[in-house]
């Protein structure tokens, strides 16, 4: 018994199209809809035959859908549910994938009164983004977050539940509002940094930006991998999560100084201590299944 | 024609262990001998059979070696250097792999008058420690740094180039303090920012451990592979290249001060302008062959 039959997919970069694809892998009846804002990426669906209806605007797409995923830039999800809003079905549940909860939920519910919302956060990704980045197994063994608001329909958050499951997601609910300050932590400080770290490298004048790159294996080049992620929705997710971040980011910054103070004045055993106690989060993440244990990340060594 | 028919590698560790491996590879005639500090260590590269000769102390293994390779902690290196110094024969050539090189041609110098010295420093490695973390191919298309004093023999240099080359690293020479700041930012600064936000993660009060572990594919898991790295080792690096490491960190903090104002105040110019600039250095250190171009390097999606 599926939980949806007619899903319309709303952005078809990255994620959306790999939604698109793990759909058509795992519940092969569904009917498939689509739109993208760009023309381009509208077409280059069409040629890889990702869904089954390629519609020209967002409104068109979403006809007779029983569930319709935003798939857009968090800063677009206000602008997109007002596009939607007059062509929904009654009983149509939306979601999205956005990496902020809250601020989506709000957008979400004043644009769309009365309609059952379930905003769902597939925690998975990669540095690339367009369709052809996409792929139907992005979402195994990851964690997909629910944050339904306190007053929607149960069904429709079980329904979306296992549509996740269906992908191979595990899905977990909780508040909007944690949600946030958790990614804060998990995914968005970690951008920053690799961000601001990327940029403070470009800027040296002793050193070239050709001696940056040979020498990169040293560390630098773990970083520059999500630093390579979509600017438009990164820039999205600061400004819609500014409170989060920036607490975290404050929080960070007083145990860097701390850090700094440490070398400073040659205090050895509170840098062994701290690099000491950094293993067993590695250990940790490696046993939950949510990275690699080979050395380098597997990456081939010739 | 070797460059080196006698090779002594005191510190066997995840470097040390890995030149055995690569020179049994490439170099299968030289008469490898070795020492560890730790007894266990010695016990464990007698039953892999890693070198010829095990002995119990630096001293003893340096005894006829026409190359000497120091792979110990750059903390380490003067009292192992004022170890071995009665012993080395004339005409023996000093190496080591330290990550910091200005300080360690200091104490090198100090303690071996007379001696031919010529630092090197592979930028090479993984997260994991010890003999059994090692491997044959870990310096393959890797650069390998020598920073050899300006009053050494020439034809020292080559002999330590030509060993690293038939490695099969590329050999780059340059000054040991411009060495110290190319590393304090490729390699030194991301070791410190990826402890930091592994220890900021794991003190707050909002979100629990597990939480940073579940949902770490968002970003957070990259940081802690390097995170995972030996702890005595990088205590010695910061001590020991602090006023590099110190100015990067300052340049650091200002860029990111920078962007935590434009989040502040809802630049999203200045964001998204940052962050568009990122992806053309990631782009630059794959087209360099010092990462992997598969998405979330290469790891596995099932």
């Amino acid at each position: 018994m599926l939980p949806f039959s007619r899903v319309a997919i709303i952005g078809l970069g990255l994620i959306g199209s790999s939604v698109a694809r793990a759909v058509r892998a795992a519940m092969p009846t569904v009917r498939l809809s689509g739109s993208d804002a760009d023309p381009a990426v509208r077409e280059r669906v069409r040629d890889l035959d990702l869904v089954d209806d390629v519609a020209d605007g967002a409104g068109a797409a979403v006809v007779d859908a029983d569930l319709v995923i935003l798939c857009v830039p968090v800063g677009a999800m206000a602008a997109v549910a007002a596009e939607i809003a007059p062509e929904l079905s009654p009983g149509t549940i939306i979601s999205d994938v956005g990496s902020v909860k809250a601020q989506v939920l709000t957008d979400l519910t004043a644009a769309l009164p009365g309609i059952a919302i379930v905003p769902a956060h597939p925690v998975a990704g990669t540095e690339n983004s367009g369709p052809d980045a996409g792929f139907a197994s992005l979402f195994r063994n990851r964690w997909c977050i629910l944050t339904p608001p306190e007053d929607v329909d149960p069904v429709a958050v079980e329904r979306v539940r296992a549509f996740w499951t269906a992908l191979g997601s595990n899905v977990e609910v909780m508040e909007a509002k944690h949600h946030d300050i958790v990614l804060a932590v998990t995914s968005h400080l970690p951008h920053l940094i690799a961000y601001t770290i990327v940029a403070t490298a470009s800027d040296l004048e002793d050193v070239t930006s050709s001696e940056v790159i040979k020498y990169s294996a040293g560390g630098f080049r773990d970083f520059t991998r999500i630093a390579a992620s979509d600017p438009t929705m990164w820039r999205d997710v600061f400004l819609t999560n500014k409170d989060a971040v920036l607490e975290t980011l404050q929080r960070f910054s007083e145990d860097l100084s701390a850090l700094q103070r440490a070398i400073r004045w040659n205090d050895g055993d509170t840098l062994h201590a701290l690099f000491t106690r950094s293993r067993s989060v590695r250990r940790a993440i490696i046993d939950a299944g949510q990275d690699t244990a080979t050395p380098d990340f597997g990456r081939e060594h010739e």
